[in-house]
């Protein structure tokens, strides 16, 4: 989720986590990392997301964020645990960047990351996203460059990661929100005049038009539509979007 | 709080997060960090501790974890804001490493910190650490070096910042757990024969001899004593202890 405003996410986490064991099978651990400000909190747990106590607080607490990243996990590679529980977190820039993969690399190994950025856990995941941090800082050692220039080396790094599997994720510092389809991503903008939206994996129904003010803008980007009654736009395989306040930034 | 065996800290964590407002002022956020095996899940939040869902969902959540750092802050340098809050993580040698400060730098910018580790916030304890952490890597750039070196050059670099004020700390990476006493800092060791313990913040008491098996070693490092009928042991301003499997190791 990118948004405009601080918003809670409880609604579509909601709908989300239910996929964490239950209307899905990615019940290998879950994690969701909110921004405020520049700080981030990451909430990990190896338990399926629709047992955990931690999910529970998360369903129930509104915190409110402009950049979320939540992750259900269906191990592949690396065992389940906590070292190994998207999403990841780093520090680049003097900013926290985190990570979550859905699908699989192969062949792609962690030797290939430099001393900068070393993975503590053994999935393909965290390797490639150090792998692409240990390549952003190499390019811009200085800091973070324009954005143009950042999406553009954001795309070329992704490339070379993309030849190894399917590497569907979200990449977020905060402030910017990458998001890059392999096989499967779509995100719905929802803007003023705000109307009801309904999940699809469980039965809640929220009407937006009475939480939000005509100015809030919420891009909310998953690998499948969370609700059943919006219009979702799909991305199509080798695209990279970068959402900010709400919005892809025209590139 | 350093273990031999996966232990969980509900009742010392009972008492610890009431000096987070109620028995004493530090009620400008807390955190906490649990590892389990190299991962590590760390719970922040700005709120005060007393009045925190996380620190309410941490306190009736028993996590077993061999090495848990937590931190209730009283704000001197920075806002208070998620970004400031402790602990702070960053990676080291393919490892996960946290660090929370007690205390106060003047003089100390975060401009000494050179490009490897950023601060992302704004406190003299995150430069702190990421001082730290740059000259471990400047002096092992391979790898985590054997204990005795890494002790002496912690040792060295902590004498170097704590020359800029008061700065117990604690420092842990999973492994090790690494305690510095500036001006305040005793430890409690519990080992068979386990015996009750009773709270100094809450009457809350503990029969451990029921909770434990006779090879279990813990040790709890505090500011101050969290237990009124236990035997804690002082640390000495400038001493720098590193704990493993609930033990100071001899250096």
């Amino acid at each position: 989720m990118n948004c405009n405003v601080p918003t809670d996410i409880c609604f579509s986490f909601s709908g989300f986590h239910q996929r964490g064991g239950r209307t899905a099978d990615h019940a290998d651990g879950f994690g969701i990392g909110f921004f405020e400000g520049a700080g981030c909190r990451l909430f990990i747990d190896v338990r399926p997301a629709v047992e955990s106590a931690i999910a529970a607080l998360v369903s129930g607490y509104p915190i409110r964020s402009m950049n979320v990243v939540a992750h259900i996990r269906k191990a592949t590679r690396g065992e389940v645990a906590l070292v190994n529980t998207h999403p990841f977190m780093r520090e680049l820039w003097g900013r926290y960047w985190i990570f979550a993969h859905n699908g699989t690399l192969e062949d792609f190994k962690a030797e290939l990351c430099t001393a900068y950025y070393r993975p503590v856990g053994t999935t393909d995941s965290e390797a490639a996203f150090c792998q692409m941090l240990q390549e952003l800082r190499a390019r811009f050692p200085q800091g973070e460059p324009p954005l143009g220039r950042l999406h553009e080396a954001v795309a070329e790094i992704t490339r070379e990661l993309a030849s190894h599997g399917t590497f569907n994720y979200m990449l977020c510092n905060g402030d910017l929100l990458f998001a890059h389809c392999s096989t499967s991503l779509a995100y719905v903008l929802r803007q003023a005049p705000f109307a009801v939206a309904h999940l699809k994996d469980q039965d809640i129904t929220v009407d937006f038009s009475e939480v939000t003010t005509p100015d809030d803008r919420v891009a909310l980007i998953a690998t499948d539509p969370l609700t059943d009654n919006e219009v979702w736009t799909a991305m199509s395989p080798g695209e990279l979007l970068v959402f900010r306040h709400g919005v892809p930034v025209p590139i």
